[in-house]
């Protein structure tokens, strides 16, 4: 295949046909392609953008690059959840055991934290013996008896955006709004869904901070879906701060089986209620809102959730005792409480200083081969807009040693601001509800 | 060194310090960066451009990857020229020996064709037994006895070139006025020159077609030139019709030794003349044109430019009879001559079609490993303007085969346009000179 006449039209900021777009990625992907090509080539997209038929045309090649999970013999309507990324974002953790309670079967691929953010991946794997590689087979096996599988990508599913995405990440070309719409698009059509639900987080610990650009992420994906005839639909949802109390990865996991007994913090309830009743809304077993989130209720109410996660954790090769106690989970060696030093009110809590310091502490990585400490991170109960006194406890501190409380203490110290004044309000949590139809405003 | 960051600044319109410049191309050069980031980096470059300091490091820092030639010892001033080419140009073949049998040295390392357009050392290698890859203590010697010498590049001269260009050969980023200023200017200034005439190309069969972007290329390598303490001139000159009547590597050759004799067609004359009194002036042997264009006329007049030439002809291993009998040159097998299908006036004469026909017949190359046969091409007497009848001669083919006359005749009737009114006048062959002070206007 000759290339060059490509990277030049899309420098010269043409389009490529829809075949085009295919053959590419096939030669690409076979390693006929060489990187330096298509490295010339995504910096030309990353700058000009693509039309909205190429962008169907690559994501469909990503797509068709490998294989897809075939559920449709399950009988139920099979959905997902994807969120583009936060600090203290553990919400997948109780959606996919959650919705599988109510009769919807959830198929979850998820990542691992790269940059400042968290991955779901990571906090399953603080569970001892928690597995997140599986076979096709256990994965067929698990939907069929509980609706639901947590697990990473395999060289099976969209190896293409495999390639691209390593690629990207070394050459410069990852803020792309078509180029993450198409990677993530990709990998969740993958799943053989019939329905997504898109978490979009906006504000400054977001990946795309701008209202309008996470607004344009979200009708990109949603184009794409419902040209594969997969119902999509987006929340945008505040992260300007944390989400939760707890940051790091087996911090999150307790509060996430804390929030699948209902008893998780305020603000993750919201988000975890408001997504999985728009995911019970795509899958179509309820037609209506207040009869989707009255089922979501019960689920949790009555301990099925939890019981579901109880039965995931333990096929996984999990030790299912966590569900009850958190102590199973790995536990940090240090741990200090974080004060106020002066009176006021929270300004903010910065969510990218938070992710950053866990990094530091060695909760996250670096590079993909880095080994993580799950114990590692922070629970913090200031809240924007709180009022505070000195002296008061902020936040705890859990670190491998002293350094790492030395760590914690100055990225909390510079992450809360206090102020005299009542600072202006922060984002609301959950915003805008975006669809093929248009954008409705539901928060602020 | 982490290439990233510097990418995705380039990316988002920001500028390289010229430090980052200068490791970059070592640790590229060394291979320690791989081509993806640099063909990433290369397209972000071709589409914002780089600014003037960043230029200069670019370019200083490809023409320290390699050797300079040391002429000082020689005791004269030392000069070249450079063209952005073109089909016919065969001046370089003229310019070389005629200056140097001025008393300025010449050390020209020119190129191959490709794409369209011809290259001298194809042309000086249809003399049989022609070398043009010469060592160090070769040039060394000659440029001692005879002032010149005309050869490739070798990897010792700006290798950080020969792999920048290789690069964007394949990835769409050869377009771009700032790299193609850093390819040469680095290359030239590596020759150890004082100064530079450049030939800068404009219209149909050019690279760069229109007259505002020659004269920013122009401008653009006088003020890397005289950054270097190399005295800088550029000559604008037509490529809308082929220069002089011969195209194909053998009759150009043949042509440029007429023209050495003072016998060249008028446009090669006028050329050949304008660039060699330019060469003069830079090299500061004359401090008046009347007087540089008189040491010229002379040097053409009294038989030492085409002795010069023979001289080097035979130094390089090359058959000096070539100069008193063109017959040396390989002959091709099949000739015949085109004529006018219908009266009028010659519209134009288009280079790009007569380029690549010449390709075609096995003349020039498609990749850089292909065998070209020296003997085929045209001698192309319409000129533009020219008033022609039906059945009267336009042209010569030559080539191997009558396959090869057919496809040279198909060639010619596209490329010769016959109109029946007088067309507009053709680009004047000389129109402006540009120096570091401004754009004179001299043809038109």
């Amino acid at each position: 295949m000759w290339v060059t006449p490509l990277i030049e039209r899309k420098r010269d900021r043409g389009a490529l046909t829809p075949d085009e777009w295919r053959e590419l990625i096939v030669e690409y992907t076979a390693g006929r392609v060489p990187d330096y090509q298509m490295a010339a080539l995504l910096m030309a997209v990353c700058i000009h953008g693509v039309e909205p038929a190429e962008l169907a045309a690559l994501t469909a090649a990503m797509l068709d690059s490998g294989e897809r999970l075939r559920l449709d013999h399950l009988g139920i309507p099979i959905v997902d959840k994807h969120s583009t990324g936060g600090v203290g974002d553990k919400v997948s953790l109780v959606l996919a055991p959650l919705v599988a309670s109510c009769g919807v079967g959830v198929p979850m691929i998820s990542g691992r934290g790269l940059g400042h953010t968290g991955g779901t991946l990571d906090k399953l794997e603080a569970i001892p013996g928690f597995r997140t590689t599986l076979s096709a087979a256990e994965v067929q096996r698990q939907m069929e008896r509980l609706g639901c599988v947590m697990m990473g990508q395999t060289t099976d599913i969209a190896p293409a955006d495999l390639r691209l995405y390593a690629l990207r990440n070394a050459t410069g070309t990852v803020e792309s709004i078509p180029l993450i719409a198409a990677s993530i698009m990709s990998k969740k059509l993958a799943e053989g869904i019939g329905g997504l639900v898109l978490d979009v987080k906006r504000g400054a610990g977001a990946f795309v901070p701008a209202l309008e650009d996470g607004l344009e992420l979200a009708r990109t994906m949603i184009g794409i879906g419902e040209q594969q005839g997969c119902r999509t639909v987006a929340l945008l949802t505040a992260m300007d701060r944390p989400l939760g109390r707890a940051c790091g990865n087996a911090l999150e996991t307790e509060e996430a089986i804390a929030a699948l007994k209902g008893e998780g913090p305020p603000d993750i309830m919201e988000v975890t209620l408001a997504l999985a009743t728009e995911m019970l809304l795509v899958a179509g077993v309820e037609a209506d809102r207040g009869a989707a989130r009255a089922r979501v209720d019960d689920a949790l109410g009555s301990g099925r959730a939890a019981e579901r996660f109880r039965s995931m954790v333990a096929t996984q090769g999990g030790n299912p005792a966590v569900v009850d106690d958190p102590a199973v989970l790995p536990q940090a060696r240090e741990v200090a409480v974080h004060t106020a030093s002066r009176s006021g009110h929270v300004a903010g809590v910065d969510p990218r200083t938070i992710g950053r310091a866990i990094i530091a502490m060695g909760g996250g990585r670096r590079t993909m081969e880095d080994v993580i400490d799950p114990s590692v991170g922070f629970v913090i109960t200031a809240k924007p807009g709180d009022r505070v006194k000195a002296g008061e406890a902020l936040a705890s501190i859990y670190a491998r040693d002293p350094e790492g409380i030395r760590i914690g203490a100055a990225a909390l110290e510079q992450a809360i601001g206090i102020v005299e004044d009542r600072p202006p309000a922060s984002l609301p949590l959950v915003s805008h509800r975006v669809t093929n139809v248009g954008v409705e405003l539901i928060g602020g």
